[in-house]
């Protein structure tokens, strides 16, 4: 098969250049069989002819290359392909372990969440009972100092444990899931689980207006990867497109778990963490969170928590002629939420600024004793969020209500808008979701209100409040879900219209002016990232300005030696992959900085055996140690999903001729991207997104001239910086 | 630039193959600059080089290659582009037109589906009433003589008008969005647009249990299709993948405006129709089906047609317990969904078999009359499906109702079963989701009520027949957001969870025993698509097994003769784009065989004038003929999405010497798909799934060895193919 092609390209050549392609092919046999030949400079006619002739050894290096090594070889393995072949079901099939791992991930990240709202309700309930209790003063100043100690206490958990803890969480998942496993694979750690649970319940506790739904995400994607270490699910991680896969159903199930919204937390957390999306991952995504959302049904009907009750409009409530008072709020609320994102990027801007060595604590304190104050005077601002939204979107009419009056309506939104955004930049645990939900429900309340006292009746606030509170959080997040979201939460279908198009104006008008809020915190922290090529930034541009030139002898070269790998090592240190080619140049695969580093070790380590020379060749490697599962999962993180892989063979060469097969195994990833020099960086973008490779190789006329990172992508100018 | 990447790669060679190399070069520089020098085996230092130096010539071709030519060369576009140079805003941004676009689809796609609905419904009064004012044996046959004459005409409008017009529609619209739209794109002409309407009218007014939804999704693909000819919206066609999003979102605004769901026909369309969704794209669909669904929202509240009714239940109808049997009868529905479909595949195969040359009219009129007989002595089976589906879902028990009994509700789910699956064989427009909705109504209401019998009047049955409506549907078309659609048609969400996990059940149980209906239709149809890899079948596989090899000169070469041109296109007939070479056989773009022809074409007919020596070289292209447009833009349809063109320019050579500039221009794909030869088919059809490119070029070593098409993908055994 490899003869015909060979003959049947160079058929079409003119003599020289068969000529020169046949010596090529030659060198690179040569290169694959006999390093130690090449550069001794041998003839055609060399000696090593004898033991493996060219023709032959061409094709069993291709051989080599063609053996499919996805599966490691333990006999567990082996057992399941032989079974596979004789067409037996293996004993657990892959469906049995991902639907029991999503179910799983299901349960406990619910039950998880639950524990934790809990806790945070507990809080609650006793610090507003220890404020009735007592003396008035007494009970101002213990509810004061309560609030500081808590706050303190959340941002000390983050300190001590992980600072990974700090923040929303899903910018985070979001890097991770654009690709960015490798680097951020900290932020999975279990102390950061508890680091994040123990930070959340103190702010939220300590009354601070932060969400749980970004730190409920993050802790349910813990979860997941914690729960891949049971044996039963390993499987599931070594792939990684699967990996990715129950990532992003972990998210929707903390997303689901916060509102008991399976659908709107699947949607949301496509929206908001993903470029683009596998259908065939929508079922498990719902999967998962249908699995979350059920415990929380289970359990939030029972009065141990605070749970968001259903609404009950009647079909007139929402006057189909209302539909541009209702646009309109949406509008309004998009350039709110833009403006509420330019408060939350200021106010830290300007901290880091102004004073960039302010102490943690000091910070916290201060923040809290300002909530403290500001939010002891008013019931509704001390309440629960999702108790003061059920108020909010009630259809009773405000003079009927106990609960708020103008005072409180007018200035809840100001107060919570200014909290909020101030609290987001604190360095511990903080959601964003809930807090906008509750500023756009009082927004909305106050406009529905107002529009009630100039038309009258015919206006039912509660149904504003409603809109509000989908459509700002929808200008702070640009996801169109919000709306998913708000039906399930209130339980009713009756507001669809108008909560869509206000929703729907509130993103357009919103990313008029800025980009969303997680992708605000994703430049604030400094998180790696892919971002979106605009329309109208540099068109022409192409891959050839972004790469990395290949200078001078980067790659690796089947027949190198030992002393020179380091070299290259040294000299690239921070490429994860390096690219093997042949010595003219065409790129033959890449191979794991780790693992290579690990073998020239091994090398290093048996030079006194006798010989210091040693060279990579291709050798079938099925008599290959074991510890060669890590190093090809090592191999296959940075390679596109489930690349073949190929194994390298590293050996000891003491003499010329004498084929060993003592060498060491090196997994080799054998087609990784290509892109010719010419492509338009926009195409390449593309292909980062869709297919999330480690690194492409761009060659020109078939050799390699430059590697492509993602890094690079967000290093050069084309990308939108802010 | 060149120079440096040059030097770089050459300068780790051993020095005999610096030596091919630079020869490699230098025949190639010779092949772009003066063709003839090399066919006659001119030596290095040719007198060509005088005109044009080597180094010099090399640069100005990557110069050549790297011009943008996404943008054609008139007058407006070089306007368009200065004001963009200066910063000034074009006249009319992207963003208006495409908003202005999609809500413009939105309305006429809602408004035309409307006006088809409206005639369905006077067919169907006019014939009830017939039914009623006359003598009973009388209005018998004036029903029957009706019905047949409807679905005859019904089938005459498609055999005349168009036969894409035939069936669903959807599997068509999902092969385009798979990236086969050259070769549908007659499925999107005005004739089908009309054959389609009046057929599905005349279908479902003769009384066949068909629905709709899929016949209103062409519809509206035709629609945006047709739209994009208006001056104001042409822009947007041209970026490939801009029309597939926007055809997508007219997928979503059919759905949504036959249910008045637009959340779930976004979802639905996105599930059905596509592999991967972009998420900047979802807006758009969600944007195009409100707008629809505003139009829905103002005219099916008006009494001229049926519409769904929302349901009442209070929360208690929904026992929590009753979970494990409104998940036993997801499973339920799963098994009939997946029989469903193995019925309506086991009909039309055995007529193909056995009658294959049956007369479309016998066939129509024979299942027509049978329709008629079967439903008219039953009001249940007559009434719209809206209205029974209605009628199913109320909370009211059995013996309350007047509408139907036992007997209507252990029949109703027989006769349709098996009506429906005769009809949707049938050469006429035919959905299928309200006859599943129809059929899964009536299985879930049977269901609730023996449930009732056993149980007490804890069990609501109409929440069983919303649960069996979502599930059967579920199990027939495989799509989740079923359960997002029946939300929005019944306006309530208190039975989220049960509808989630029946849904979810019948997805996986049927997903056990075939394919979803579509795939089906798909297959069924011989329609082009790009099928599932499955994850057990050979998953060592590699591009090599699959690719159409290169064996002899298959490549365009720049200098190349007409003769050989010729020939060329006469050898591969098939290939929509030939792949052009170097004389080594380094791949460097691809040119579309249109354009290619119709340059052949002129290059004969301009023989007269003296040579007929015609050869390709590159050349600055900004000269070129308003007629590139057009050529460009086909050239583009085959590449992945938005590829770079780079003009080849292919000039009549009268002789050697002398640079002309009067040649004509040939758009050139510059960064076609790469791909090694041992990539494994399962990341080649990822990247085809991902990017859509219309071919992938293997190469070997940087030089061309074969061609991937997508339709390789499909006939090779990889892939299931029922």
């Amino acid at each position: 098969m490899n003869g015909t092609a060979e003959a049947g390209a160079s058929a079409s050549s003119p003599p020289s250049l068969r000529a020169a392609a046949e010596e090529v092919n030659f060198v690179f046999l040569e290169g694959v069989d006999v390093p130690a030949a090449v550069s001794t400079g041998a003839s055609s006619s060399s000696p090593t002819a004898r033991q493996a002739p060219a023709d032959g050894a061409f094709s069993s290096w291709t051989n080599v290359l063609l053996r499919r090594s996805d599966e490691s070889h333990t006999w567990r393995h082996r057992l399941a392909h032989a079974l596979r072949h004789l067409g037996i079901p293996q004993p657990v099939p892959y469906l049995t372990r991902l639907v029991s791992f999503l179910t799983l991930l299901g349960v406990v990240a619910a039950l998880f969440i639950f524990l934790i709202d809990l806790a945070v309700h507990g809080i609650e309930a006793a610090r507003n009972q220890l404020r009735q209790l007592v003396h008035p003063a007494l009970g101002f100043g213990l509810y004061l100092l309560s609030a500081v100690a808590l706050c303190l206490l959340s941002t000390f958990w983050c300190a001590t444990l992980s600072k990974e803890a700090e923040g929303s969480g899903l910018p985070q998942m979001k890097s991770i899931l654009s690709g960015f496993y490798d680097r951020m694979k900290d932020a999975l750690k279990v102390r950061v689980l508890f680091a994040k649970a123990l930070g959340l319940i103190c702010a939220i506790g300590g009354g601070l207006p932060v969400g749980w739904e970004g730190p409920n995400v993050h802790i349910s994607c813990i979860i997941a990867h914690q729960l891949y270490r049971i044996p039963f699910f390993r499987e599931l991680k070594r792939d990684r497109s699967l990996r990715l896969q129950t990532l992003a159903a972990a998210c929707a199930v903390g997303l689901a778990s916060s509102f008991g919204a399976p659908v709107g937390g699947v949607l949301y957390s496509i929206e908001t963490m993903a470029s683009f999306y596998l259908v065939q991952s929508f079922w498990k995504g719902v999967m998962c969170a249908l699995a979350g959302a059920m415990i929380y049904d289970l359990l939030y009907t029972t009065p141990l928590v605070e749970a968001f009750e259903g609404t009950t409009f009647d079909p007139q409530d929402v006057g189909r002629v209302q539909i541009f008072l209702y646009a309109a709020l949406g509008v309004l609320m998009g350039l709110l939420g833009a403006l509420f994102i330019c408060c939350v990027r200021g106010i830290y801007e300007m901290r880091m600024r102004r004073y960039p060595g302010t102490n943690r604590y000091f910070l916290v304190g201060a923040v809290a004793t300002v909530s403290a104050l500001v939010q002891y005077p008013v019931r509704l601002f001390a309440l629960d969020p999702r108790a003061a939204i059920n108020d909010l979107f009630r259809a009773v009419p405000l003079k009927m209500t106990d609960n708020f009056g103008w005072i409180e309506l007018v200035s809840l939104p100001i107060v919570k808008f200014l909290l909020v955004a101030v609290s987001l930049g604190l360095p511990l645990p903080a959601g964003i979701f809930i807090p906008s939900f509750l500023i756009g429900a009082g927004c909305g309340r106050l406009f529905g209100e107002v529009l009630r006292l100039v038309f009258g009746a015919a206006v039912v606030p509660g149904t504003y409040a409603v809109v509000g509170a989908a459509a700002f959080t929808a200008g702070v997040t640009r996801a169109l879900s919000c709306s998913v979201i708000i039906f399930e939460v209130t339980g009713q279908l009756r507001h669809m219209v108008p909560v869509l198009v206000a929703v729907l104006l509130a993103v357009i008008v919103g990313n008029a002016f800025n980009r969303s809020l997680y992708d605000t915190l994703v430049l604030m922290k400094q998180l790696p990232y892919m971002p979106i090529l605009r329309r109208d930034r540099r068109p022409d541009m192409t891959v050839e300005e972004v790469m990395r030139r290949i200078d001078s002898t980067p790659c690796l070269f089947p027949d190198l030696g030992a002393a020179d790998v380091q070299r290259l090592l040294e000299k690239f240190p921070d490429q994860p992959m390096l690219p093997v080619t042949d010595r003219s140049g065409v790129l033959l695969g890449a191979v794991s900085r780790r693992v290579l580093v690990a073998r020239c070790q091994e090398a290093r380590d048996g030079r006194s055996n006798g010989t210091d020379e040693v060279a990579f060749t291709m050798l079938d490697a099925s008599e290959g140690d074991e510890d060669i599962d890590g190093a090809m999962e090592e191999a296959r993180v940075g390679a596109p999903s489930s690349a073949p892989l190929a194994d390298l063979t590293y050996r000891k060469q003491q003499q010329q001729g004498g084929r060993r097969s003592e060498g060491v195994v090196l997994p080799c990833d054998v087609s990784p991207l290509q892109v010719a020099d010419y492509t338009l960086l926009r195409q390449l973008h593309f292909m980062f997104v869709m297919l999330m490779p480690h690194a492409a190789y761009v060659t020109k006329q078939g050799r390699l001239v430059g590697i492509v990172q993602r890094e690079d992508l967000v290093q050069c100018g084309a990308v939108p910086e802010s």
